[in-house]
């Protein structure tokens, strides 16, 4: 299953208070829209802090009954709200299919799944990921530009990070066996897996410190490791930073000299740079 | 209420020493401006120095009356400075509600409210905000372009950092609560919060290591979790860095446009950008 | 011993099985070569994961003859491979001498020696090294011109993070020595090398906290190093992007001169910078 | 004092043997100057590997007497050559007071002042100071100008960079307030300096670990700390790297096109990219 993000959904055929509900669901430049993105914006934070605030176990001790009926209410306001979504959409199928409509069903199964597997109820967090929707909102204002400039960025440096990735985790593998070697499980390191744990924190200066070599030679690795780390970090700040400039730069290409040919202008120029020509009237 | 950063805050009307008084406190180029404000920087950084030695056990068992004849002492002269910056301006409210009269009151309350409620005097500290008042005086000098650079930068990643930041307090949320359901509290993940708490700790590289993951899984999560911030750090970073270059590609040349004043020209323009006159004979 | 890195092999004289196997073997563009090679990065995967299992504790009393089974049919394939490699290449050494060469036969060896020496086995976790073979089936693709791009970039830095590593270790040394001074064995500080461990810690922003300071005036220095080594991390990025930045720019330009053919031209370029020729009509 | 970095030092009038052995120790381009150079800096690397094993417990209680030996031995040898050094050169004073003459001396008092005060000998790893002669022999290789675009850029970036630290000191100092009241001495936040040690340390992304937040009002605002040095561990990055690209791409700014006055030229380039003028001899 390849999940869409985006899919253009229609109204259902139904002109009457099918498309009415559309309107007010699927759409966030009406009155009516924007109100019921906001309630559902709320509506969702309100939902992760009774998730969060119940694991704690003070509260829960006290306010048990509180957070159960606050649990359920939540769910049953979003089941609704998904069957309102699948039934206002022509093809209800590609709605469930898609990104948002699986994060929505994510969004209210816990709690029923809770009711045979007890704990499970805590995936509740997981409704944190529909907040995803404000980027949906904000992507009718200039967000949008900003978040294409940051994913077109990600994307252009997919293969350079994904060859960096590869060097991390052969550089991690070989020092984490060494170190199991070395160190042994008379100081934390208790097998090669748990090397490996600790080679990715030290890598990427986390260092949580819960193992730490004890032996001259290990420490000698580390401080080997912790320099490598160190040299390496700048990669893939290099490299985002490299393409983020890039398309900051290329973002104001789209208009070319009619007489010279020239790319590259400013946001707010009005003539060309290098021949002075008007390029007011060739803005795509 | 909102707070004006720079209020262009005027003399009284009154001409006689009310007016060499406000060119003593609030102006920075005459002469006894200067040094009234050199004064007050030193005040500033001595009695943040006192309260800092205050909280030192030690120091506090054996100097307690010093402490608290300078701890006044500052106060009331911060308390006469307060009152004569009121007196001496044509608006003293506009004063009083800008950010410098909140600091500035700010500075010299905690005193006289630990008189009523014990312990609050360390937030004396705050005295510290005062010392912000140094840009101010730098801002004469080349000290200004340089923060108007970064402020620049700054301000232009706003709405990019914006939308960083909801994506990291997502990726925290839900790892936070995987951990909480995974180690549970007998590894010290008491609730999601802390989990939240553990994520952002991790993900941000410091790795307090008060908290650690003890079981396979959690230590498995933790390394995605550093591998992705790992990825991630380079964001601010790359957004930022193509920002500030940006602004001092275009803060090099120092041309200006003789028709319109623009200034900020790329390096290889011949015409300026905006009006289309030749810059050519320009070059300094 | 130099190591080439990647010597073009040619195929011993026989015509017969020998060139086939050679092709199926060494080249990564037939459909038998290209099985092979995937049946390879599995095997090798499929090693190293039964190495790191091995080395858990749990698991390694219950499965201890799977385990060895597993070791020795690994290694046994490998061999067998490593033989065919050295008989189907015209110059067997120079294979036997190229890095992958030595990988490969570093690869088997552990196991051997594991024999006479018991403990060795786990340096079998250096067969991860032979995963870098996915790099040389890689380069046929697009992977070639980023690694190239990363690698050039890496090349160029070279002289400049020479110099700044010999900063860097000028000044944990300083600060490693003074530490021992200050805080001494009771603080865990019990060498000067254990203190330049920590310095390297530190500086790196790892901070495993094995070792922290405890004395006043030892936080106060740790202070220092951490804001020395904030301001330092930026150096090695600062390098690093600048030169990738630059690899981009140059690369981004698709024009070749007609003439000398010569690639990476600025993106305003009329004429060729090498010989002058016009670029105008080149433009795809 | 003010210390010159590198006075141009002049041979003592006498043409004889002083001349003779002012080439060898200060000069590093005849043969025997560079054999010099070889043997100082060779000697100076043992000396400070000596300092440090002699600083190991174990090694220190065995080979107490080799330990004092070569101690001894070193600093004689460079007592020998800074009177030397004194003797040859025209202002002996002048060498004296110059940053590297300065250090010379601090590399042989330690073991002297160690006769009187105990202990003190273990400065002697300052003698690693010395090393930073290497920069100067490098300085006539193509060393020299890496180090100075790496200079220059510093240089560039002070004026911010002091910005930048006032406004962090400014935060960990609020900070380490707010956290000493918050979370107070029974989380080890024992006075309000330990607080700003705290947030420093914190700030830095390097997170020792040795204090850690207790309550969940001091976690919360550790996580508002870490979220806050996230966002500004880009600045200094983002300053630096700017001005190292500004100063690679000035770097190939000395040319200026003759006919249409372009700068910016590649290092290769033998004919202007704007007008196809011929580059070759307008190079300085």
């Amino acid at each position: 299953m390849s999940l869409e993000l985006e899919p253009r959904l229609q109204p259902s055929d139904d002109d009457g208070w099918r498309l009415r509900a559309f309107r007010i669901i699927f759409d966030h430049d009406t009155p009516g829209g924007r109100l019921f993105d906001l309630l559902l914006i709320v509506a969702i934070l309100a939902s992760v802090l009774v998730t969060m605030l119940d694991s704690m176990p003070r509260l829960q001790d006290r306010d048990w009954g509180a957070f159960f009926a606050l649990e359920w209410t939540f769910t049953i306001l979003f089941t609704l709200e998904y069957i309102a979504r699948l039934l206002v959409v022509r093809e209800p199928l590609r709605y469930a299919r898609s990104f948002y409509g699986v994060v929505d069903l994510l969004a209210i199964l816990p709690t029923y799944v809770s009711l045979l597997i007890p704990g499970t109820q805590y995936l509740l967090v997981l409704r944190i990921l529909r907040i995803l929707r404000v980027f949906r909102i904000l992507k009718l204002t200039r967000y949008m530009s900003e978040a294409g400039l940051l994913m077109g960025a990600l994307a252009r440096s997919g293969h350079k990070i994904f060859v960096f990735l590869c060097a991390i985790l052969t550089i991690v593998t070989v020092f984490g066996a060494l170190m199991y070697m070395i160190e042994g499980p008379e100081n934390g390191f208790t097998s090669i897996p748990t090397g490996i744990y600790w080679a990715i924190v030290t890598v990427g200066t986390v260092g949580l410190g819960d193992i730490s070599p004890g032996t001259p030679l290990g420490r000698f690795l580390a401080s080997i490791l912790i320099l490598i780390g160190y040299g390496i970090i700048a990669v893939p700040t290099g490299i985002y930073t490299a393409e983020i400039a890039q398309g900051l730069r290329l973002r104001h290409d789209s208009r070319v000299c009619p007489i010279c040919d020239l790319r590259g202008h400013e946001d707010d120029a009005v003539y060309c740079r290098r021949c002075g020509q008007d390029l007011g009237d060739t803005t795509p």
